[in-house]
């Protein structure tokens, strides 16, 4: 079983887990096989037991607030289509604050078998487009 | 009427004239008030008039390439929650490589009535995790 609902709920768990450093409960949103990915960097982790260790040795007292949750159904069938969903996470580290863009996949029971995260950072606008846009 | 699939439709038009280079295809895609937003240099455009103008204006031979799309549809009621997707596009410029990430809210005829972009960049991987992580 595996609706909208489902992994929307698991993803919001993942967030209040990291959240809290509740490593058990953030285990639980995970499959043993789950794969993360990193794709600024090109770094991969395999296995549920390496990224929970990767997410409890992370430095800086961070926190995280979920800006948005975008999930989409799985399908049923041979090959299944997985569920899909997406996190927009405001991250601040002390004074610094970043967004955190992560693309999950999950399996029938709703737990999360892909993580691929992107990490953008603030950057100055090229100049020649003032005429378009204004600041906030 | 707005169910996943228009979003998706929608989305996938909006990248396949943005490669094309055909802007009136591109507006058809945009609600006339159309919000642009870019949290990274937080510059905002207001308008599908300046918004079109604005990639139409955009410098470099870019070509993008949809890696994945993520669809939610909307709920009718008043207010109506508007229908939600994200796209994750592999953009090159040359030899330069990178993500656009997009989140797009639409309207109730399937048009984009807000896009909030994420350009993330390569950056080197901290040291301290090697034990955990491959590279690709």
């Amino acid at each position: 079983m595996t609706s909208t609902t489902d992994l929307r709920k698991t993803v919001e768990s993942f967030w209040t887990a990291a959240e809290g450093r509740d490593w058990a409960a953030f285990a639980g949103t995970l499959a043993a096989d789950v794969v993360y990915e990193l794709p600024q960097t090109r770094e991969r982790i395999r296995g549920r037991e390496r990224y929970v260790e990767f997410n409890r040795e992370y430095p800086g007292d961070w926190h995280a607030r979920i800006e948005r949750i975008v999930t989409e159904p799985g399908l049923p069938g041979r090959p299944r289509v997985p569920g899909q969903a997406v996190s927009r996470v405001h991250v601040t580290v002390g004074l610094e604050e970043m967004y955190a863009i992560s693309f999950f996949t999950g399996d029938e029971e709703g737990r999360i078998t892909g993580i691929t995260d992107f990490w953008p950072e603030p950057y100055e606008p090229p100049a020649g487009r003032e005429h378009l846009v204004e600041r906030y």
